[in-house]
């Protein structure tokens, strides 16, 4: 007997159809003597709906009050769920964050959990009751009703999982697992059994999108093995998905590789022939950082006769925005020649806890690429991953060499 | 400087548009310098939608699952409330049913209240702000949401007055009052500026629905001054609306009449040629009671030759059931010559606190009908009512008679 945390996210429970599916999931897993904590979204287009209301009275509203709407979202869910159980002849009991008790900060609409009471959820489950937790809400210690921020059913689950001490916790989605890139675009790409924690977080906050990247920060943090599956396949086939684990040698065979990630949304920068001395990189980005812009990739290389080229990559909407920024520091903040941009780029990354300890991953990449006469316009190593900036046109071309490159479409060892 | 407690029905708060209407008139009440409680229904459809969700999962949906999706409709409205008047720059907090801690029985879906803790809302009271709760709902000791019942929040609204010891509650409907008569049948129906409370429960009862019944109950026990007043009027027209009073002398002249209320959905039946002795009521209505039909008016009148006639009215959708009831019983717990009915009857009250000391009112009424035609089938008084049972097609005819020979257009004095 196993106790499990499950999370059924907005589209899983997006119609009362849906719901019962859930609820026969549920059933399934109950039956196999196992104890069950149940998370669930509230369903889909609803928490878009309860907001559009309160826009239209306000421009601006109170986010306490935001949040005493948007909760309702989830509680009408764990009410359904509860009763589609007891259709089904099971005990079953809702709870909101109130109720249990998902303790939070007062951050209303971006809150964080402090701390999670397990006892009433405890008793019901040493009773044989399948709890049901509404997700993305708690409350703080005055009372007040709080939302975690948008995606935060996973952390919920993540949170509860990891207070419960469950032996795992399965995020139910409308994927089956975390594959090593994007199917529509590489056909042979495979689902992954396992992945590390660290590579999720690189897939995760490279595109691939499965989970919300704080609820996988969080199960690193606690230990929770945390599953990705469909809600949308039968029972028994899904026991699989993808397992996130956070240890090195749970597999005996390893790959090198996981995974080819891709992100269309970025754009590049580079400031041209400014002065090689300590400072410049701050010189340019802390204006560009001031001004709330988030920069994902910088490169700076070795520069010539005292000169320095600069680049950074942002999100593609704000890429104007960071040219003014940069246009009018200039001649100010820093001296350079020129600054040029590009918009039409994409950055592709393999990740892979493996090339840790194998060389050579960089230049097989490099050689795959160059085979096709794709160039690079900027590079960016890690630890576990190896990112590349190229025009946007090639990005699929890109992709699909790199997996056959690597071979991904065949298992591991 | 008064402390008023208000309560808005689904009606009143249909629409963001209507939302923010009644911030406007709760800013209007607050700028004249009173302290504001502010109770609000859920949106108008929105707790038969989220019912209907139930009912598309079970025939048969538990209660305690009911209450916790149900209760997020009136969730839903404090939270647009508050926000409509942070909106006009005042401060505002809502208040669910458990943050306030209306604390009820257990019996979900038509919980009682118990008990009510005002120290938070007396805070912000205090404090200047205006304080948002919402109607229909409460929690139990063990934690759980419980709701009121249908109608529950007009009862919300008068024991949050009770325990804040609120100087008045004011009730906001589609109506702006308690007339004379429906306005429908009689254009010259007048509306009453106060009414007892003894005389609103007769009206109530007698089908006038302007409040719930219970609501009216709760004020009397508390002796909370009630008014039912309009919301779609304007702030300043509607102070007046009608004042429920528990006090006779409360009007200097105070009329002898102050309504005619009627019932169009009961039926009539007679048991005729029953043996006149002790025990044949009972056994006549304990088989109709055991079947759960409600029965309203009973008429029994002197017999002849040991035999009498026992007549009574149920609710007109229960009629053939209970025929069907005396059928089975007839013969074996009581004799009789025959059982007849009559489905296309009505009610017809006048009702008067004023009647107690007057006599002549039922000649007057029974006058006036004698001079129009119209048979009386069955007559019942009580202390301050008098009841007569008519062919249905003499309703309208009927009330216009009785409304203008009682003078109800005119103001009393």
């Amino acid at each position: 007997m196993a106790l499990i945390v499950q999370k059924y996210g907005g589209t899983s429970v997006g119609s009362t159809d849906r719901i019962k599916n859930v609820a026969r999931r549920v059933a399934h897993h109950h039956r196999r003597g196992h104890q069950l904590v149940v998370v669930v979204s509230a369903m889909s287009g609803e928490t878009n709906r309860l907001l559009e209301l309160a826009r239209e009275i306000s421009a601006n509203p109170y986010p306490r009050e935001l949040d005493v709407i948007a909760a309702t979202g989830e509680q009408v869910t764990i009410g359904l769920l509860a009763i589609a159980l007891q259709e089904l002849g099971l005990k079953a009991r809702s709870y909101t964050g109130a109720q249990v008790r998902i303790l939070t900060d007062n951050a209303h609409t971006k809150a964080r959990i402090l701390e999670i009471d397990e006892a009433n959820m405890r008793r019901d489950l040493d009773n044989g009751v399948i709890v049901i937790v509404a997700g993305f809400q708690g409350v703080d210690a005055a009372g007040n009703i709080t939302t975690l921020g948008r995606g935060g059913s996973d952390t919920s689950g993540v949170a509860l999982a990891a207070a419960l001490k469950a032996d795992e916790c399965q995020i139910y989605t409308d994927v089956d697992g975390v594959y090593t890139t994007d199917p529509r675009i590489v056909p042979e790409a495979r689902r992954l059994a396992t992945i590390t924690f660290e590579e999720m977080l690189e897939m995760a906050s490279l595109g691939s999108k499965v989970l919300q990247i704080r609820s996988v920060e969080f199960a690193g943090k606690y230990r929770v093995k945390l599953r990705v599956l469909s809600s949308f396949d039968e029972p028994e086939s899904t026991a699989s998905g993808t397992l996130i684990t956070f240890e090195e040698d749970d597999s005996m065979e390893q790959a090198i590789i996981s995974g080819i990630a891709f992100n269309r949304d970025e754009a590049k920068i580079s400031v041209m022939g400014v002065p090689d001395k300590p400072g410049i990189a701050y010189a340019i980005l802390g204006p560009v950082a001031a001004a709330n812009l988030d920069v994902d990739m910088i490169v700076q290389n070795i520069g010539e006769s005292g000169h320095t080229d600069f680049s950074f990559t942002v999100n593609r909407s704000e890429y104007q925005k960071a040219l003014d920024v940069l246009a009018l520091e200039r001649g100010h903040g820093f001296a350079a020649r020129e600054i040029i941009g590009d918009n039409r780029i994409c950055k592709v990354s393999v990740v892979g806890i493996g090339m840790r300890s194998h060389t050579g991953i960089a230049s097989k990449m490099f050689k795959a690429l160059a085979e096709e006469g794709i160039n690079m316009q900027m590079i960016s190593t890690s630890e576990i991953k190896i990112s590349i900036v190229i025009d946007e046109k090639y990005l699929e071309l890109a992709v699909r060499v790199l997996h056959r490159a690597f071979e991904l479409e065949n298992e591991p060892g």
